[in-house]
């Protein structure tokens, strides 16, 4: 639920001025997105009437990235993924300023995002991913993952030190720890593990950020995780975020489901799936961690709604436990 | 800033299923309006694409009274007032439950509130106000106001009684509780003071609440305060919260504005304009005294942004000093 920063209307009026998309004729905000304030503008040109998303990005993004999220959204909508296409303004720029933050206006995408998550959401998914990774193969340049592995003890040092000496905690990040030191030996491509193939990964699929219209997904947004890091990492995240239910309990079938979709585009090879395991208890791992260091550092009752971590701790003991990569079915 | 309530997939396309309103083809939660929760919904039928509201109404409305305000929508939109129209389901109802609340849908209004207000926007509110209590005359059913002069001193003792013995707040409510006394004294129709013309009011009609399009009035939404009360008390709200800039300072330009716009429509008697000082400081001291309570009875950093109340009493103090109703212009 995100409008942090508020427009003014002279503001707004001199920033459209600069775009060639006709005249403003309803702007609202959108109780969507936690990181950044988001509006929805619509506008009519010569009658036409077209709606777009004003993106103000606030202080959890860095601006040194948004070009490169942009130019990565481009790039997937120009390949024929539907995701949301940057507007440029009449000097070409789709990145520019606004109310003193970076901001960007994109297009508009159909669809709901599923509050509850069904079988029959899971192929669609997977077959989504799938594709964003191969067309992400085409966009050359790279951005680093700044909350993958090595981000992980960093982040855990940083948890126990605000949570200091409050209760529940000490056991929890013992656990923490100690499934930490696993899933980085096993990591891939670090000590002597094979490596698998990286490429540009969305980092977040959660089904928040899926939109699904008539059974078929109609849009994928909020790339500002997106990042070059191992494709099947991005199976496992959303392999955390499609196939369990409110209350922890794994669906085999949905994964099932979500590998099925992924590979009737792009095949996992027999590595990558024998590195599910792992990958997903490292991707359960990076969650609970981000979220556990929300949860000891926002204030009860703040403006945000802190998302519980343990969803994610039980997600980790499920992986850790997974008895190889036939515990995600296929 | 508001969606307090998910609605699930399954519910919401078994509600949708009641209208006849076309094919959901987006949802997007809206951060507007304090009290409910309100979504964008954009449906197509036969390829024509409609924009919709649909609202939850949450614990702050009274569900006794959505069926006087929602016909009093439908009674101003039918007498062609721009403003959100309720939509009937299939079986003529457009109050209905969804999620466990009252829920109604009504149309999308096109324009954009002022962030800032300018002298331009006073004239066509104004006018907009008139229309709208022109517009009210032939709604028959009445809905007392239960945030009128009767219900401040039980307002005031509420807050004295929450504030306990916190510094800032006995001057303060001494102050309050003194100007009452005299608004109470001079308020029209009590205490052999002349009554004033009754109808139907919006009572909350701040900027936020009034969308405009290339200089015009092109929306009125969010009528959970209506009610049946003194026309010239919906001005002198319209007078406060219209009138003065983020400091406390009155425009009287903006005010001569206001009411040449209102009286363009509907000329105000000798008596309401003699009234208006009294009329102003009731409805200052109406805005002060719930924005103390809620002020005193909502913890810091809570999801809902307190409104500060000194920018109410500031006004209070203004009109209590106005040297009769020449102040506001005319």
């Amino acid at each position: 639920m995100a409008v942090y920063t508020e427009i003014e209307d002279e503001e707004l009026e001199r920033f459209l001025a600069d775009y060639d998309i006709g005249h403003l004729t309803a702007f609202r905000g959108i109780a969507e997105g936690v990181e950044n304030s988001n509006f929805l503008l619509r506008t009519d040109k010569a009658g036409v009437a077209s709606d777009f998303i004003l993106t103000l990005y606030e202080k959890r993004v860095n601006p040194d990235d948004l070009p490169w999220f942009l130019g990565f959204m481009r790039h997937l909508a120009t390949e024929g993924l539907s995701c949301p296409l940057p507007v440029a303004g009449k000097d070409g720029n789709a990145l520019r300023m606004l109310a003193g933050r970076p901001a960007a206006i994109t297009t508009f995408l159909s669809g709901v995002w599923p509050r509850h998550v069904h079988e029959a959401h899971c192929a669609p998914l997977g077959a989504a991913l799938a594709r964003l990774h191969v067309a992400g193969s085409s966009y050359a340049p790279t951005r680093a993952n700044s909350l993958g592995p090595h981000a992980w003890r960093p982040l855990l040092n940083a948890t126990q030190q605000s949570a200091g000496s409050e209760e529940a905690f000490p056991a929890l990040i013992g656990e923490l720890d100690q499934a930490l030191g696993r899933i980085l030996s096993d990591w891939p491509g670090t000590n002597g593990q094979k490596d698998l193939p990286h490429g540009q990964i969305h980092a977040d699929l959660f089904p928040d950020n899926v939109f699904f219209l008539d059974g078929k997904v109609s849009g994928l947004i909020d790339f500002y995780f997106a990042c070059t890091d191992l494709l099947a990492y991005d199976v496992a995240i959303c392999l955390n975020a499609w196939c369990f239910d409110d209350d922890g309990a794994f669906h085999p079938v949905f994964a099932q489901r979500l590998l099925e979709g992924y590979e009737s585009i792009r095949p996992l090879s027999a590595d990558e799936r024998a590195a599910l395991p792992t990958l997903c208890a490292g991707a359960a791992m990076r969650f609970a961690l981000t979220r556990l260091y929300d949860w000891i550092n926002t204030p009860a009752g703040a403006m945000v709604t802190r998302k519980n971590p343990m969803a994610y701790v039980q997600r980790l003991r499920f992986h850790l436990s997974a008895a190889g990569s036939e515990a995600y079915g296929g």
